[in-house]
């Protein structure tokens, strides 16, 4: 992905804080630090379901980015496809992890 | 775990600011949330070398834990040892996942 994307905090603010409404989660805050000498950008957007994150390399053209979320109104998804539409990257690797206490969360739903 | 300790932003704050400190990341920033009706809390420290997240559901006695760290120098096996101390779960279950563009960071390094 282009480098210079990479290293914009407030670019990348915004576009974490679009995936999360995307995948149907509420914001409730969200910190971003930007690294001297351009060396990227990390960031966090808490949300009432759990969280999303990113983190740069912009010298590899690398993000890693979670996408957090819990309950069943929530589509993480929907969110990838933000971050797909807007970062355009050439090659993307996407891990699912279903976790928590699922047999006592799905008795409770 | 205790559903007090689940519940208690402050101390998790602390928590999660210590076992940063244990795994040799740099804080630089955090946002930690907690939410009404002593529903859980949740929050993020933001550290050089990529977050720790913690998000808890007191009614399940159940907490959700990231250690994401980059870089040859931090051990996130040490951030899991104070969480295991301070918090004494009856059970862990962990998930390592290697991430990243390895082939072109190990030529980096």
């Amino acid at each position: 992905m282009p480098q210079d994307v990479l290293r914009d905090k407030e670019f990348l603010r915004g576009l974490l804080l679009r995936a999360a409404e995307a995948s149907g989660s509420t914001v409730v805050g969200d910190y971003f630090y930007k690294f001297e000498n351009d060396m990227g950008v990390t960031g966090v957007v808490v949300v009432a379901e759990s969280h999303l994150s990113i983190h740069t390399w912009p010298e590899y053209g690398y993000a890693a980015v979670d996408v957090f979320t819990c309950g069943t109104h929530t589509d993480p998804w929907r969110a990838l496809e933000v971050l797909r539409e807007e970062l355009r990257p050439e090659r993307v690797e996407v891990t699912e992890m279903t976790r928590g206490i699922l047999e006592q969360l799905s008795l409770a739903e």
